[in-house]
């Protein structure tokens, strides 16, 4: 089973690489950019356990290491 | 219009921050952990040119900026 965590900035938190990614697209001449914002993915490969339980423990590994409660939203998708 | 640029590393190229996730999952008591791949997504909101058109910006993007073709392979997927 592959999980496809996204941990995304909050609204409101600044993306210190989006902002850069955003200049640089306009400075190379791509002026129609109205706004960069930057999502990091991990897929996670995991065996060894049933659905249920996996989707259990990939909770989990978001809330004790992946995400950052106060500045990060995540979502979590499943690549069968 | 938004666009979701996936820029994942070339099979075989060296995932230090994934392998780095890994081992810190295990550490954490997560055993079924088998591996983890990093991948960086940029969501690039463009305004004021058709599909067409930005469709071929963002291909110039991922060339001249977003990708580097030695070790990333890059997906764009089109959020409407």
């Amino acid at each position: 089973m592959i999980a496809e965590v996204y941990i995304k900035l909050k609204e409101g938190v600044t993306d210190p690489e989006g902002e850069a990614t955003k200049k640089a697209l306009n400075l190379l001449g791509f002026k129609n950019v109205k706004r960069v914002s930057s999502v990091k993915v991990f897929r996670i490969e995991i065996e060894g356990v049933s659905k249920e339980e996996a989707e259990k423990e990939v909770e989990e590994m978001c809330k004790k290491l992946l995400a950052n409660p106060v500045i990060h939203d995540y979502e979590v998708r499943w690549v069968d």
